[in-house]
């Protein structure tokens, strides 16, 4: 089978070979309904109570903060309905670069009478200090800032952002999908109030994410039904990926201080090369993930060069994965400043557990290959 | 590992051992997001629209009414909210017997105004004519009425159902859940607006379902963001499920008639030793799932019942998997009429693909050897 190289973990992970160790047996023998009394529903139930200290242990969360849901989506979903579903309906800001599983059930909301405030960024991606503090005074009821941004990897300091946002009296929820595994997610001394996690982004499954809850919020099921996980997300639950993402999420927490470390390196070799070669990468002066690096080159259209390679043999994005069936230049950018044509060009390369040193030397050197040949076309062209 | 007769196939069944294989590679090398433009990303995009495919011509429906969802409770749930979300607040109807993720989301929808309405049934579990008519009679908005019932297995004539619906102007849905597999599931001939099931109840994996939806219906999405699934459910997809569920409909499809004969001559064999042994069998006398029994012995109590057969090798349900958590006695029993003392002894047996006829046999025997050891114990206690 063709591999190419894979420079795209922050879209998704392969498996790690633990986390599909652990998995297996569940979809073998032990495929109990999680609720039944006999022995087959026990043993389910008992694998998805030892996921969830797993993961609440990753997050220092309790387990009883954890609700099991199928992704990141639902659980950024959940908690932006299920809170609002049970207010009387108010002012929801959220961060004008959050993902589009934020911002749009946010953007649903005005259907019941509320109205939506994004919240500026600068043009490194941070949040604007003055909008964010005008934005409270307009007194939210519920405020989203996420962790990391999946396309520059901007991180907020979403701990400072609590204290203002409790002080405010709004719920905050932070969208922690892309921090995780990647830089220390806390849940306690982060202080916000729920928290969204992913599995598939940590070497864990599709099929699995998690809203973790501070038991002080009342939330109204998006999916309601047989009353599992608290009665908070009704449907069998997804015994084989609830255990994977245990399993994922204590190997994320076991590795994340040398992977970061080692990623960081590897990613500042590659910033290198392609600032060299005419690069120019964005939210460079900000605080950032490990792994991410989202820049253009001015004159050369992303999608193009994407597309060449693809055909050389390297897996990288566009924009962000969940929309790029979008034509539309990357929100993030737009929201940064950053001009249409500029934003269309942008390229993002994540690296990840797989990544060697090997492989970015060698996609650095075929973009400086195909850029050059790119830019000769133009010339041409013109 | 110690491995008890499963007889509870209704709550959930082993993975097909071609299904398993069939998901295996999306388990492992192929891993990209299908949103990704990447070799990776296409792999899995091709592999979804041929689950699709798949999905579709097992259920008699076109590929792009096909909505994946994470299973039948979030479909069912996508399909009650997404259609209320987008219409004026109305009267919501259903059936006393749905399963809870029918009925909750249902009332969830009183906040926003909307009435519910139970539509009675008769002593067999069938739809009430008269109050099928009544609620009719009503102008509900929406409908929704299950093809088959998860507990005593009685069939519903959704057919004929959907000619009166469309006549009242109702949008008229039908969870088939239980139904795939074990009767003829044809979305064309049904009728109706729309149909969910699941892929854990066929001999796929848990984390798949779909709505099938007609396409005149507008539904506002449950899970909104990325804009996957046409729009309408949100969310990197699960590859490696979904492909799991395309080969399970086809499989499904393929063994049904031949299924549905080997189990129902097992399942007759089964009631009448249950008769024998003084057990009721509910709704013997109404058309069902050529696998499910559902049955009680006065003065014994159900879940004592399932915990002895559970030590003596043997699982099986006392109620409905989703809500065995709740100690209520079954409101499908209930609705039928059936004294909440007389429910509270219910037990389900129901049989699968593995099922054997040696299974039965070693049941009934144990069944009745456990019965007098209760019933002697009950006298000895008056």
């Amino acid at each position: 089978m063709f591999a190419p190289t894979y420079l795209d973990w922050n879209a998704t992970t392969p498996l790690d070979p633990a986390v599909r160790e652990a998995m297996l047996p569940w979809l073998d023998a032990r495929y109990g309904n999680a609720s039944s009394r006999h022995e087959y529903g026990r043993q389910a139930r008992a694998a998805i109570d030892e996921a969830r200290a797993r993961v609440a242990a990753a997050l220092g969360a309790h387990p009883t903060e954890v609700v099991f849901a199928s992704g990141g989506s639902e659980a950024n979903n959940l908690f932006i309905k299920g809170v609002a579903a049970l207010m009387k309906p108010g002012l929801i800001a959220y961060s004008a670069i959050e993902h589009p599983c934020v911002r749009e059930p946010a953007r649903q909301l005005r259907r019941q009478g509320w109205t939506v405030r994004e919240i500026a960024v600068d043009g490194q991606g941070r949040l604007d200090v003055a909008d964010w503090r005008a934005a409270l005074a307009e007194r939210p009821a519920i405020v989203s800032v996420m962790l990391a941004n999946n396309e520059t990897g901007v991180l907020q300091d979403v701990a400072a952002l609590a204290g203002d946002a409790r002080a405010a009296g709004a719920w905050l929820h932070s969208d922690a999908v892309q921090a995780l595994g990647k830089i220390a997610v806390d849940f306690r001394s982060l202080g916000v109030h729920a928290l969204t996690v992913s599995a598939h982004k940590i070497g864990g499954p599709l099929g699995a994410g998690a809203l973790v809850l501070d038991k002080q919020l009342e939330l109204a099921p998006l999916i309601a039904g047989g009353g599992q996980e608290r009665g908070l997300r009704s449907g069998t639950e997804n015994v084989a990926a609830i255990v994977g993402f245990g399993v994922a999420c204590e190997l994320a927490a076991a590795r994340r201080e040398d992977e970061a470390q080692r990623l960081s390196v590897l990613r500042d070799e590659l910033e290198r090369s392609l600032l060299e070669h005419g690069a120019t990468v964005f939210s460079a002066g900000s605080a950032r993930l490990p792994n991410t690096v989202f820049f253009a080159v001015d004159g050369i259209d992303g999608e193009t060069l994407v597309a060449k390679l693809d055909r050389a043999g390297f897996a990288c994005a566009s924009g962000s994965a969940c929309s790029s069936a979008n034509p539309e230049p990357s929100h993030t950018l737009l929201a940064m400043g950053v001009a249409a044509q500029t934003a269309r060009g942008a390229l993002r390369v994540s690296l990840g557990r797989g990544t060697t040193a090997d492989d970015v030397a060698r996609f650095a050197a075929t973009f400086a290959q195909l850029t050059n040949e790119l830019k000769n076309l133009t010339a041409v062209a013109v």
